[in-house]
């Protein structure tokens, strides 16, 4: 009953109009081979085989989970075989560098490819998620013989990484963790440690598995500085396993396909990462890249509570609905789309859907030129911007993910609730991507405290620029003239918090920390608010009668008319937040 | 790891101060033998028997869930034991008149036994759930021979009823059901045709089980005027099987140990129950008692959520906090209680626990009123207040508690996405309620369409004016005065959206149902609102070394901070709905 298709004419509208990408890429060296065409072609092949292979696995995953036994883990099935599919179509190396076999695309498309395969399959694409990031980090902080000996099998999918940082103590707080690497005379060092909730720490679709593990060494200094980074292979080059085994599977309330493993090391064999004691550092571009990830299971999530609940909705007859469209008979029932407060479920669905997008692509893309851009200025700023952008995608994408999928779940009433529809296990699975990778409530200040008061306003500035001359573009076609006007509005109400937060937090240095939530969640909304004044200006470019140009204005007209209820929270909530909080 | 304790402190608090129960119980001849000591040990007795039988078995009968054989419905382990217990301690008979072997408890105790009930076990709760609705049913509509017959078995606990509405193209919309009722000679019916999603449908708790039908005569008007009400046994009185059958469970996201059966009726036998044709209004007697049941559900889910999450951030160390209570020293991590994001969600759930417990318990005190107080008027505007009441409950209430099951599920981190820790089972099994005897948006348009602008305001302005005497009482007292004059503010607010939407609705009638959930959100923060100024003022009655009187004012002023953004984003939303939605 539950189905996904890969919106692709969104997709290629975001990078069409929206992104304008196809002219970036053609001043950025490295993409001056991609054209339009290519990328759709692409992603046309993506959306086949999350469609085809991964979207009819997402229940069956589900109802079978993972099992364990005597350390072995057996994934559901159908999953190895669709990861051999994955492998063989070349889908681990599409953002990975040519030089190391990989396809050289940008990581705009790869955004795109984690959504398809987020939204087909969230507990499969756990095992994939971490790939592009562990990539990116061996690459940038590994020796010179650990790039050669490793990354190659990352990028041909051979072998699969995995992130150990979380221990039975230690979950926020890395700080703490007690995880010990020895010496040894070879230069590699055994490690020793209880490592928990480690997505993909054991499974079946790979012969190895590259364990990045964060220890301590003995003369460490505590705390958050004395960590390092390690690669530990399940097995070694002489074939023998090493000394790290799952000694367990958590049970999950979703992503029950995604092997959460406790894994135990025990004198295993690893190899230093980047300096030591600099752990963090080499962990956070695995980290950034996987905060991007997760934000884009929101995404997913978003895209398919949207399908799956505009389909039911347009089907199911109950009731008479006050008003029908025009030219329409009155019958014994009227399907649910007619019906006010399901019309306003929908139309919040698809507004938050579309209009994350087009936010998470830019992201990518302000990625890829951060890396590829020939202005080195370009390259600072969008870094920065990407910064800036990472937290708000990861915490406002995923409570929206869970959010929308609890709305969609609703417009099928108590079919919503039964497994027969799975929109529940989306709800399910949803849940998880406020937690993990950093809590929403560590995004939160992630965001406020170092990313926008941390660095004196100047990544926000680089934003506040980006949305004025949005306004200021809006205000050129009538059509468009309110929502820019909004959108200037909204700038100026983010600034104002930022003044008065800089200004109080003087007085109350609690106060930040009271208010990064909401603070995160005006953010959000302010992106929204971008997203949506450009879609509908940059959507003039569609011809008239296409009907994505008419949803993409009835979409920003919805957004635009529901706006001031959502900044009449966030602001007011700022404000309450004034009055300091009691210990409970 | 997940527990439940009975909050008996905090429910002598309503019973004595908030409601002053023990005065109108004088008051009332039904009551007058009742005491507040006795009425505790009553609680007390609850409150031992949901935390010693039904809350060690909440997990496990979540996760063996329950079986069908060929009809047979196996309930998880020690359920059908917990019932047995459940009838040897009376508990059925708790509320129901003494000439039928009743205890002829007020509502209200019943109200805080179902409370403990569906806290502590919901999915077990779920058997007994409808039994007073189904006994109030009964007795008010059904024949005399049919009571004597049925009554006592239902308040023994001999046998339990179900409620059988849904079909499975007949959900939300009970005017599309097809199950037809053909008259035999000896006045009895025989019922053929499906219905669906029917909870206790089949089970292994009782010998028999009388369904309550709804179902059309041949003769029958189309639509919801031509529904009959019918009462089908199980078992027949010569011990025969009648022609009912459970075809099937469902498999659902959560309450896994309640039986939610499709129902084959086969040429059952029934006897109609009211007039022929009139089995809404009969139903409804039932329907109104069980939608503040489910409303209590929501209370249950909130109260489980809060004690779990205040103690594990009690207990949990992460992270250094920015502020710590004085005298405290800092170590290497702090307990999460002492960071901002904690604090706020911690209050925010006893807020909302303690605040809804005060609403749910006088919407079941106003029940008993309707039915005892001495004085007609009393009565009529008892039963206009818990009328207009109902539906804020039922969906306010639920959507608070599936919104803090997952507050609380994100103060466990990872270990909240486990199925150890039990929350997130909390928060599977609370999602049911706001879609089940009513969805909450239908909730919202009885709310506003009938029982506000339907009734000219009569049943609204008898809340405004016990909201207005709150604010009158609390303006009194220095350290309520603010509380007092918010609430006011907040009257003043209501009432004008109220002549805002009678004279908008002139001219675009679907107005009303754009904002009808909005509208209950608020009606819903206002009865929270006067939760708490009351609980605020008469928390002076306990002595001022009660730690609960500091928590009280504490709660209050947390709630009173934070509801100026509640607020706005309500008030907002309402304005907003303005514009038009499209269809889609």
């Amino acid at each position: 009953m539950w189905s996904y298709q890969a919106p692709l004419r969104d997709m290629q509208f975001v990078f069409e109009h929206w992104l304008q990408a196809p002219a970036t890429w053609r001043r950025c060296q490295a993409f001056d081979a991609l054209d339009l065409p290519l990328a759709m072609q692409v992603l046309e092949e993506a959306g086949r085989f999350t469609q085809n292979v991964l979207a009819p696995l997402n229940s069956s995953g589900d109802r079978q989970g993972c099992r364990w036994r005597a350390g072995h883990v057996s994934t559901p099935d159908g999953f190895a075989s669709a990861y051999q599919a994955y492998v063989d179509g070349g889908w681990p190396a599409l953002a990975c560098g040519e030089a190391l076999g990989g396809q050289g695309l940008p990581q705009l498309l790869d955004a795109a490819l984690q959504e398809m395969l987020y939204a087909s399959n969230h507990a499969w694409a756990m095992y994939t998620g971490i790939v592009y990031g562990a990539y990116l980090c061996l690459k940038s902080h590994g020796a010179p013989w650990l790039q050669e000996r490793y990354l190659p099998e990352i990028v041909s999918g051979l072998t699969l990484p995995t992130m150990c940082l979380t221990e039975p103590q230690a979950g926020s707080d890395v700080g703490l963790l007690r995880c010990r690497a020895e010496p040894g005379v070879d230069g590699s060092y055994r490690l020793h440690g209880n490592k928990l909730f480690i997505s993909g720490g054991e499974h079946d679709l790979t012969e190895n598995i590259l364990h990045l593990v964060l220890a301590r060494l003995p003369d460490a200094p505590s705390g958050s500085r004395g960590i390092s980074l390690f690669l530990v292979p399940k097995r070694l080059d002489d074939g023998q396993a090493n000394g790290v085994r799952c000694d367990g599977l958590e049970h999950k309330m979703g992503i029950k396909g995604s092997a959460t493993c406790s894994l135990v090391f025990d004198g295993a064999q690893g190899w230093l990462i980047g300096e030591a004691n600099q752990g963090l550092a080499a962990m956070f571009v695995m980290m950034n890249s996987a905060r991007l990830h997760v934000g884009l299971q929101g995404l997913g999530h978003t895209e398919v509570a949207w399908q799956n609940a505009r389909k039911y909705a347009a089907e199911r007859l109950q009731m008479r609905a006050p008003l029908r469209p025009e030219g329409v008979q009155a019958q014994a029932a009227d399907p649910l789309h007619y019906h006010p407060a399901m019309r306003r479920v929908l139309l919040e669905l698809r507004a938050a859907s579309e209009g994350m997008r087009a936010i998470g692509y830019w992201a990518a893309h302000l990625l890829d030129q951060a890396e590829h851009a020939v202005d080195p200025q370009t390259r600072q700023h969008a870094s920065q911007l990407a910064q800036l952008l990472t937290p708000i995608i990861k915490a406002f994408f995923t409570e929206q993910g869970f959010r929308q999928a609890s709305s969609s779940l609703q417009v099928f009433g108590g079919y919503g609730y039964v497994t027969e529809f799975a929109i529940e296990q989306t709800l399910r699975d949803s849940r998880i991507a406020m937690i993990y990778e950093g809590s929403n409530e560590i995004q939160a200040n992630d965001l406020l405290l170092r990313k926008v008061l941390g660095d004196h306003g100047q990544a926000f500035g680089l934003l506040l620029a980006q949305l004025r001359e949005e306004a200021r573009l809006g205000g050129d076609w009538v059509e468009c003239q309110g929502f820019a006007a909004a959108l200037e509005n909204l700038c100026n109400s983010l600034a104002a918090v930022v003044e008065d937060v800089v200004e109080r937090t003087r007085e109350d240095r609690e106060y930040p920390y009271r208010i990064a939530g909401d603070f995160l969640q005006l953010c959000g909304v302010t992106l929204l608010a971008l997203s949506w004044a450009r879609a509908a200006r940059v959507s003039r470019a569609l011809p008239e009668t296409d009907p994505l140009r008419a949803g993409k204005l009835q979409s920003a007209g919805f957004f635009f008319d529901y706006l001031p209820s959502r900044l009449a929270q966030h602001l007011a909530a700022i404000v309450d937040a004034r009055a300091t909080l009691a210990f409970i």
